[in-house]
């Protein structure tokens, strides 16, 4: 490729909402256009990495037997009836009309689709296990779009689908693609991710994992063991239940707290009470039934885990409208407080042998002191919907829990049968048997791989590209280009690495040092090399890593060849 | 590859509506699947055979300066209304809202947003000429979809964009990518296809050609020379003026035709006069400006080419309502109608010089006789807007037409500025002038060009691949796999073609000989590998190719070797 003939924009202008490293310089280096609001053009050295990218994911799903399919990004609605997802996902689904009236969907995933493909073909265990998979475009209409290609609405994805005769056949499969993904993250270049425990959400299953590239611009939040190997993600993450110190019983008491109503309005009204000893309350309603409410106490210290309460009520929740319920906001606690049709109350286990605390009296500018559970009120049962957070210890070892920001870079799921149960995929298994086949899946996006490898190398320069996905791997800058000397010698060591198959850019174009080398360090090729009057002279070339690990003078003869054996690295 | 965990139904049933042998093979063979009208699912084979595909089309892109880049498939209303063609395209552009309520459509094409890529950052003549390729998906509503991947809804298609400063810069690259063009086919194996000049429809533009697979089950028709290069889609094509012989004029007649109005009727009314000396009228109403009526004329022998009208016209047409016009249908003719703000008049060349011709009388039940132009009425010109048939002549030699369908394959188009102007990209060209940058844009359909393959390919046993696009090259057929021995030797070739980079596929399956050989030959691998207690017994395997052009047996330890050799050559 010759510079001066890239198309895309090299810039110094950056809208003000890119904030994250990977975002500007993938913007600094014009690799990614902005068409609207979550949807980029890739230009071709961007389109190169995602090529890398997908040639690595395809070896390594080809290896675990992976067959690759396409399926399409529009389908129609019918199918997402059956599997019950049309009326389940939100917004984030993009519905329209085809010009005969018919509901169509743009896919965000393709459960259905891949249950639609074998379902009529594949009748018995000895069809099992498989796994197909595509590297398809995507459209979700994602509410906040942000970060470049990390969280965008039009992505390209690698989702696979494998289909099992047991429960332990998709165990011991599912074992091999965790580690595939592995294998994947570290070819692409990433060094700082870690596989999390995570919730299985709109897809259904059990089990599931997330993996993490480590950075504090994530804006997931991880739950990691400083000793043993548990990590999880916030949504699921665990803990040793929390210990409430034991104390004398003290006698009920009502007090005045006027307008105190948050956790620590009451503590600071009551003269710097711990926000352990003080019962927080938050309501919800069921989306789709407002008539019911939910009402949650968990210790004043800690927050509500909406994922963990969502699984608990198997409904989604919207926070509550208590106009027309006789709930008194700010002031409300568990004292005197009954369940009802319309009303679910749900105690965290922090609370359970809680002695002595504070909580609001369900009245107005009042609140109680010394609450006992058993003594004052009643609980059938403490349930985990609490958020982890950096005093609590982990669940397996007892150690100390760290909380870190991560990007997610790929997920993998035991779906169980949701889908071939709803969408009545049947075989015989070898008893004779129908069941429906047992799925897992399994996704990985290629533009925030993208992403998150420019996070992970960009420096203050701008992006660095570890070999294996770079655009180019050489990039030739040849000084005083107008010299005709200069311009031969470049154009014969660029055929020549381009004849040996080493990718290489070279920047043809009259421009000074200083610009060619910014641009050389903004696009993150590699290697550098330098063709120039005094290198000429010497009859050299000069040799530099993108880096920062190298940088050496070649004799031009040996130049092609050293470059092959750093390629090779 | 297993065949006993391949996915895809190898079937029987075709429905009724598969009436074409790519299409037929394709469903037999399990390489597609049906999603939704006019949207597929392509399986491994097929998956496989679009990346051959698609592999070819990259190099010969590349090798023509092209750079790869990725357009979204959903783009915003605005890009479109930049270009005018939000309007001006209909139904087969899907258009919907997202949650915010902004318009969005679906990609049908990319030339909005490969201006939109560029013109921010191509400023200058010393940027040009470039060109930006994408391979991506696409939707086209179509009305009817049919013949498998022959015409779909959702396709995968390489489009290209070229950007230069001069007509001629452009005219020079369009050359290069004629031929390329040319070299692609020729690589994925078709051979019995044509380059020929196109209509420029709703891409704009003056000059295009379109590549053809000739074949009877095509639904273009195209006109080629029987003796010199000149060929044409019947849209454009062109002939050899048509010769009115001399004759002695004689006086105008009014006769009564009574319900003889189609130029069939009227013909026989009047005792079997020739077509060719009768004129028919045919009505149009402008698209959306219904209260304007066009009427042409034409030879009775000849048909109009609603093309070549339209582009004379410069608008759509629709066939005309005469409700509330003076008109007479089935008795209109030039005598005595006359031009107005509502009804324009249009002659076809095929006229020019006619003499005592038949036409409506303008009156219910009555023709004229021996109409003569000049005398009778006037034309002040005569445009072509006739359909070229068997009966004309080359426009370039004069040599006799022949009319043959053909499958679109490509298509390359010379835009101009439609795009640049409407979408104000602006360069200095090398006056330090602003100009609008002349564009190309240049298709290819990887789903068609699979159906083309096919189509050219297969037989009644089912597909047959070139080498060069096969979805595996070898089919080892293990008869008695469930012989250990067998099972092993063909076990180990599998594992050596693979390890030597030949692309293999192993039936493992336990299932009879005909079985086998019937899969292999229904899903046309090149070459078929059988292994069987005969063959070991001697100490050879038995090679057939798909073609028929060999069948030889080759001792066990040369067969890779051998293999290498077919595959290459």
């Amino acid at each position: 490729m010759l510079m001066s003939k890239l198309v895309g924009e090299r810039t110094k202008t950056i809208p003000s909402e890119a904030v994250i490293k990977s975002h500007i310089m993938l913007l600094k280096s014009g690799f990614i256009k902005l068409v609207t609001n979550g949807v980029w053009t890739l230009s071709m050295p961007a389109k190169k990495i995602a090529e890398n990218i997908q040639r690595i994911v395809r070896e390594e799903m080809d290896a675990i037997g992976g067959q690759e399919c396409l399926f399409p990004v529009v389908m129609p609605r019918d199918l997402w009836e059956q599997s019950g997802r049309y009326k389940s996902i939100g917004d984030e689904m993009v519905r329209f009309k085809d010009r005969n009236d018919r509901d169509l969907v743009l896919g965000m995933t393709h459960e259905e689709a891949a249950v639609h493909f074998v379902r009529d073909s594949v009748k018995s265990y000895q069809q099992l296990p498989f796994m197909i998979y595509q590297i398809q475009t995507k459209f979700r209409d994602e509410a906040r779009s942000r970060g470049g290609l990390i969280r965008v609405r039009e992505f390209t994805m690698k989702d696979g689908y494998s289909f099992h005769e047991t429960q332990e056949d998709l165990a011991e499969y599912y074992e091999k693609v965790y580690e595939a993904y592995f294998r994947i993250f570290s070819r692409i270049g990433l060094k700082n991710f870690i596989a999390v425990k995570s919730d299985t959400g709109m897809m259904g299953g059990s089990i599931a994992h997330e993996y993490m590239l480590l950075t504090d611009v994530g804006e997931d939040t991880l739950i990691i063991c400083s000793e043993c190997d548990y990590k999880a993600n916030m949504e699921v993450a665990e803990c040793q239940p929390r210990i409430n110190g034991y104390e004398k019983l003290l006698p009920l008491e009502e007090v005045f707290t006027g307008a105190a109503k948050e956790i620590k309005e009451v503590s600071s009204f009551l003269g710097g009470t711990s926000q352990k000893k003080i019962i927080k309350a938050v309501c919800y309603n069921l989306k789709g039934d407002t008539g019911k409410t939910v009402l949650c106490f968990i210790r004043g210290d800690l927050e509500i885990n909406e994922s963990k309460l969502k699984k608990v009520l198997k409904s989604d929740i919207i926070p509550a409208d208590l106009l027309g319920t006789n709930i008194i906001a700010g002031n409300i606690g568990p004292v005197g407080i009954e369940e009802s049709p319309n009303l679910k109350i749900i105690f965290d286990k922090s609370l359970d042998n809680c002695i002595n605390m504070v909580c609001g009296a369900n009245k107005e500018e009042y609140h109680l002191l010394n609450v006992c559970i058993k003594r004052d009120f009643s609980a059938n049962e403490f349930l985990d919907i609490s958020k982890v957070n950096s005093q609590d210890f982990c669940p397996k070892c007892g150690a100390k829990l760290k909380i870190n920001n991560g990007i997610e870079i790929g997920n993998i799921f035991q779906l169980g049968t949701k889908y071939t149960k709803s969408m009545e995929m049947k075989v015989l298994n070898r008893e004779g048997k129908e069941i429906n086949p047992i799925m897992g899946c399994y996704g990985i996006g290629i533009g925030r791989a993208i992403s998150a490898i420019a996070e992970e190398y960009a420096d203050d320069k701008g992006l660095s590209w570890p070999m294996s996905v770079a655009p180019w791997k050489v990039y030739i800058c040849a000084l005083r280009a107008d010299d005709q000397n200069i311009f031969l010698k470049a154009s014969d060591l660029y055929d020549k690495l381009i004849k040996a198959g080493v990718d290489t850019i070279f920047d043809d174009r009259l421009a000074s040092p200083g610009f060619k080398f910014a641009d050389c360090d903004l696009m993150g090729i590699p290697i550098r090399l330098v063709i120039s009057p005094r290198s000429l002279e010497k009859n050299i070339v000069e040799l530099q890593k993108r880096d920062g690990s190298l940088k050496e003078e070649v004799p031009y003869e040996m130049c092609v060849e050293r470059i092959i054996q750093l390629c090779r690295g």
